[in-house]
């Protein structure tokens, strides 16, 4: 394929990828302030500080003035996730330390950070092993990759009328998401201030907690870490035991955070703008809520019945109620939402609880949102065309339009959804055979509602799954190819399939 | 809900399914002549035309002129498979023989017969414990209901235009259908002689084979009962080892009947009446062949490298090219036909060849077959679609219709396929995890690769599954509840999803 008859200015959109990379050195002087701190780690971040200007230097000398038209648009996003987590591997290389050091284990750990997926593979999640500055910028690819996704999802991929993404903000009445503020820059610059508050907010709450003397081990660092890693329903922890370690005060204040962490931000800003009415007329948030309510209602059924003993965290005996109605609640509101924070070992559970939860694992937060998996605005569009399909089944003759709060979704919009949801299916079908079967390949010994988790959850940028990939687990025991391929399941996953596929097609480089 | 308030002529429909089951009593002759001939359960038979023929008179005095329009077609071909399955019960029921003599089993046996199914729950496959007569009612069961297929899918389905149905003939390059010749029922007599002609042709071939010396098992009884469930693509054999009981001469023979049994039959009838040139042009007909021999060369590929050892039917050695060959290119036909026979125990072979197996559980036979589960012409159209949609993602001006055979496919019948299959996907999914968690409840020892393959072939009609379901094993130790949602399921896969699922519907009913 000759350069002249490619149609793609990828020179302009890695030109951008590689101011995305220069700016990423900004973030990047946090986990430096702790390394200094604590004095352990200082020249790590400082090479990656270096190495990243560097880079960023050298690919936007590649195209000097980049002109994006959309089709740069998919090119710059896609590559931008792949590039910031190919240099996010640099800290936890350099640094040397634990499993991590591996190059593929790297990558497997930065991409999870990126992609707000949370899946480690940590083999030892502990300050011995890892300093504190390695576990802050751990926390923090996840804060920014969150970061990034609302400005994706809000401000950008609208633009490119992606797969139904057009409709993520139809359910907002009143004015669309170009009236939030007229430019998209603008946008951006109030949704992060929206990001960075609801952040601090948390990390006061979660601080204060400790000053109260309801939560001893809440420390500085970990309510700041566990800030950042909550807003973009991220899932990473520095403690092994997750929220686990922390009383039920903590596990109680950090629900409502993931709450809102997989809300859509525009209802978000408007809500705390002077219309919180409108949440309650939402559609898509009212199906958020009530998918929540119900299935935290199922679980904390068998729950209170069947308990979970013989766990190492988070056990409790049949009977309890507030013990049944917290883990429940967690759970349930962390897998919906795709943060990926346990306070019990879920994959010690009943059977009949794993597969609760591993539904759970597909509805996804709303759009708009940091959350990942399918969405629920897209199930809310599934169901509706379904009964559509039913109903002209009899009517045949009846013209039938899918309404969302009352006014008329494009037929375009509906086929987008329909056909993202149907890949998904697949890939998580193909996934899983893939993963059962390479893992039978190495001699992993794995089951398959295991493998259904692990594809499950790196597809859906959940985080854990069941068995040893559970939530105090690790993915460190699959083989290199496995490893890679969830590396791949969790960048399409989280940049919503179609604007990646579309990248290994002819007609995007050529027509 | 008052009856006055009623919109659906339920009478006219249940008096029609009495008619159909006052009919009944013709092909009820055969098994009975059968049990004239080998002097054993007579009486059965004559017991099951008496109550065949008063129960079919029954339901017609509901109303002795009924009318049907669209939704009363509906509900009748609903209704009509349930009451067969009902009333295909009797004769196992009287005769009392082994584990079909119990209600749910017999009930199982019932509907996996009439829907093609083949999914057995005899513990005991032999006629030491069923009479010759009873086995024929069996392969009967499979014939008739294909019959019945066959004459819903071309001459009535496209009538009612049902989720993408109409579809099916789309394909065929001149007239339509509906121009094959004038009226539904010169139609349905046309394709029902067919049917007859292709059957009686096998059971003249398998049996020449047995003169011939070439296949001393293949008495006239086996050719006739094979010849009864290899159109149907039914899988139901009176020998315990299935295919796998006869010389390699019937292997080969059997296997162009089942592609056959797979094509769209208003395509073969045109084929043998002059137009042979259509089947090279038919794009289904052509991904149909194409994803057979991509498949078999793949497995042929796994088994020659493999082998398959220790089993009890069927066992061959690496490096067998003629066994691996064989048994590859014979179980893919069988399974992506959906007919469900096997020459191997499948179930032992190497866990990468399961995988590939599961999957062709998923493809089915063509448009207007008897094959079952999600069908090629759907999978052309997804695909198809697919592609559309990542194209539209860079040109989102672009107006891109799908067209198959260079006429563009109507936007309903893509919307009704997307509908379809994302179904399908949903179902076989909770389907799966039903069956887990019952048989967990239920001490069934089972894992989800055995309980996905038990979901994916009684939702497709398949018919064997892996593990103790396996081809020469039974459905008999899933308990009765699960046993009944696999009816449900073969049910509801049969009828094409859509159809039964609205009955379901409150605006089916009253709008
Ligand atoms: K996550
Ligand atoms: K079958």
């Amino acid at each position: 394929m000759s350069r002249s008859r490619l149609r793609v200015e990828w020179r302009a959109s890695v030109s951008l990828v590689g101011t995305v990379l220069r700016y990423l050195s900004v973030p990047l002087a946090f986990p430096l302030a702790v390394a200094l701190v604590y004095q352990r780690d200082v020249l790590v971040f400082v090479a990656t500080i270096v190495l990243v200007v560097g880079l960023g230097f050298a690919l936007e000398g590649l195209d000097p003035d980049p002109d994006l038209g959309p089709r740069e648009g998919f090119l710059m996003v896609a590559l931008t996730w792949l590039a910031v987590a190919l240099v996010g591997t640099i800290p936890y290389l350099v640094a040397g330390d634990g499993t991590v050091a591996q190059p593929v284990n790297a990558l497997f750990e930065s991409m999870s950070g990126f992609t707000t997926t949370g899946a480690t593979v940590m083999g030892d999640i502990s300050f011995d092993t890892h300093s504190r500055a390695i576990m802050m910028w751990r926390q923090l690819t996840q804060w920014l990759g969150g970061m990034g996704i609302v400005v994706l999802a809000v401000a950008i991929l609208p633009e490119l009328s992606v797969g139904g993404a057009q409709l993520m903000d139809a359910e907002a009445p009143g004015p669309g998401i170009e009236k939030l503020t007229p430019r998209i820059a603008e946008t951006a610059r109030v949704l992060w201030l929206a990001y960075v508050g609801i952040t601090a907010l948390e990390v006061v709450l979660l601080y204060g907690l400790n000053v109260a003397g309801m939560a001893p081990n809440m420390t500085f660092y970990n309510a700041v870490a566990h800030g950042l890693t909550t807003m973009p329903t991220g899932g990473f922890s520095p403690e092994a035991d997750s929220i686990g370690a922390f009383s039920a005060a903590v596990q109680w204040v950090v629900v409502p955070f993931m709450v809102v962490a997989g809300t859509n931000f525009a209802l978000v800003w408007r809500a705390v703008n002077g219309s919180p009415g409108r949440l309650a007329r939402d559609t898509e948030f009212r199906a958020y809520l009530g998918v929540m309510g119900v299935v935290t209602a199922l679980l904390a059924g068998l729950l209170f019945t069947n308990g979970a003993t013989g766990l190492d965290v988070g056990a409790f005996v049949p009977g309890d109620v507030e013990e049944a109605l917290r883990h429940a609640t967690f759970q349930v509101v962390s897998l919906v939402t795709t943060t990926g924070y346990a306070t019990s070992d879920f994959a010690g559970w009943s059977e009949a609880s794993k597969y609760v939860l591993l539904f759970t694992m597909f509805v996804g937060g709303s759009g708009g949102s940091t959350g990942g998996a399918v969405k629920i605005i897209r199930w809310v569009v599934v169901v509706k065309a379904i009964r559509r399909e039913l109903f002209t089944t009899v009517h045949p003759e009846a013209v039938s339009p899918v309404r969302l709060a009352g006014r008329v979704v494009d037929e375009r919009a509906i086929r987008g959804i329909f056909a993202f949801t149907l890949l998904y299916f697949v890939l998580f079908f193909v996934g899983t055979v893939f993963v059962v079967v390479d893992a039978g390949r190495t001699g992993y010994s794995i089951d398959v509602l295991e493998a259904m988790s692990a594809t499950a959850s790196t597809l859906g940028n959940v985080g854990p799954g069941f068995g040893s990939l559970g939530p105090f687990g690790s993915y460190l025991e699959f083989s290199p190819v496995s490893k890679l391929f969830m590396v791949f399941l969790m960048w399409v996953g989280r940049l919503e399939v179609l604007p990646v596929l579309v990248l290994f097609t002819g007609a995007y480089w050529r027509s």
